[in-house]
């Protein structure tokens, strides 16, 4: 929600907002003014010439986040794994051609990408169940340097500040944000930062991800299947991505907030001057 | 996030939360307190016979977010149509049986659930593509009683005030809360509602939907298919959404904080007391 009358698009990313007329109301009056909302974007990613997804998202990065994607639901293991990459803007479509055939089973690659616990029911929920291993890097990172990374993560988005409306996510050393992405949908925003490191050979089993969003299980996964050793944000964990954290090796912190934070797993990796 | 520090469970609705051990840590302290999340619960929906999906969900009302669901995804039509509903908390498994056949190419419905865009690509985004008609109840609501509605909206989620986890919607006239629903997701907070309005065969064209979550176009269609005339949300819409709301006839209200709004489409159902 722009609190100008008139917001200025200059400084925004292209293409990711568009102008809307707007009743502005309280009880007693009502005045019309030009704001602006996000875009939302259909994105169809096709794998080896099948059909997959589309993707409800913010029209950057669409490259990325199709490999991300892929990534994240297992259909692609590391950049030697790709053969081609085409994205067609105007259309909304990405095609990703691999090297190896991994849509040999295409209804068994749509059911599991309902969910990743479809047809495993409640039994999913275990480390042991997502073929993951523990991480162990050992980060370490100081309570205050936290704390001065999510103030700067928070700032960053100009997309957020004038519209509200996506979430953000960001690869970052204890002291540096070296991706910063945004996007409409919480799980786009980390898909977009896993596929640049992906398409550009970037580490990141040595960083650590923010995000805006709540961290499901789903979230943890992600994070834990690029060896991320630690996860941090300002909004909340659930009982399984706490436990499946703790299982996986993953610090995990939620609320942070002002002048602190709450750690739900792996608090050896954050150090406070105090110990 | 409680901020006392031995949260209370008493009030809060069973199975819903599970205690943790957390570290709250600020640059040089650090204390080991037990606090509460939310939990994360995969419901399997089976329809017909036939495993169609696993939802993550807050475990409560798992009936109606199973008929819900069926319903936003237009695979149940009305009550009529159901033959037989079970459901088994343990398992998380939910069997919908209904009397017409719906299953008849499962793969064409695994396909549509991953996203309604899916196969349709950009072109979906227009109302004549979701194939619903335009509402065009004539609901007057005035602005004072939508600010009032949402400050006791906003108020009536000890889920919320307590793990801060979780998305919540209602059904409400302009002056009354008549259903409150939350969950983790925010699709599922509404489809709890839309199904529990379908099993009593309470009607939805009269009344308003309040959610705490963002209002992209997926949310629009749900409540645009329930012929729902009034949208409410104290956060953003997309361009896509407000799009559908004009053309489906649908009140779309959003950053509804303090003591005003935005309205996007259909302003003249709101009523302030100076025109």
């Amino acid at each position: 929600m722009s609190t100008s009358l008139s917001p200025d698009l200059k400084n925004l990313p292209s293409g990711e907002v568009e102008k809307v007329t707007v009743q502005r109301i309280t009880a007693d009056s009502r005045e019309t003014v030009e704001d602006i909302v996000v875009r939302e974007f259909p994105l169809t990613i096709i794998l080896n010439g099948v059909e997959l997804v589309t993707l409800l998202c913010s029209p950057a990065n669409l490259k990325y986040l199709a490999i991300g994607f892929l990534s994240s639901e297992g259909l692609l293991k590391d950049r030697d794994d790709l053969k081609r990459v085409t994205v067609d803007e105007r259309k909304g479509v990405v095609r990703v051609d691999t090297k190896t055939d991994v849509m040999a089973d295409s209804e068994a690659v749509f059911k599991r990408l309902i969910t990743p616990g479809c047809g495993r029911g409640a039994s999913f929920y275990s480390a042991a169940d997502t073929g993951l291993e523990k991480t162990d890097y050992p980060l370490a990172v100081t309570a205050a340097e936290i704390l001065e990374l999510m103030k700067r993560f928070q700032h960053q988005s100009l997309l957020y500040r004038d519209t509200h409306g996506v979430h953000s996510a960001a690869l970052c050393s204890p002291q540096e944000i070296f991706i910063f992405s945004e996007d409409i949908g919480r799980h786009n925003a980390i898909d977009k930062i896993f596929g640049e490191c992906l398409d550009k050979g970037i580490s990141t089993h040595d960083r650590i991800i923010t995000t805006s969003g709540r961290m499901s299980s789903e979230i943890v996964i992600k994070v834990a299947r690029r060896r991320v050793p630690v996860l941090v944000s300002k909004s909340a964990p659930t009982n399984t991505s706490v436990k499946l954290a703790e299982e996986l090796g993953i610090t995990l912190i939620g609320f942070v907030r002002g002048t602190r934070m709450n750690v739900y797993a792996h608090g050896e990796r954050v150090i406070t001057t105090q110990k």
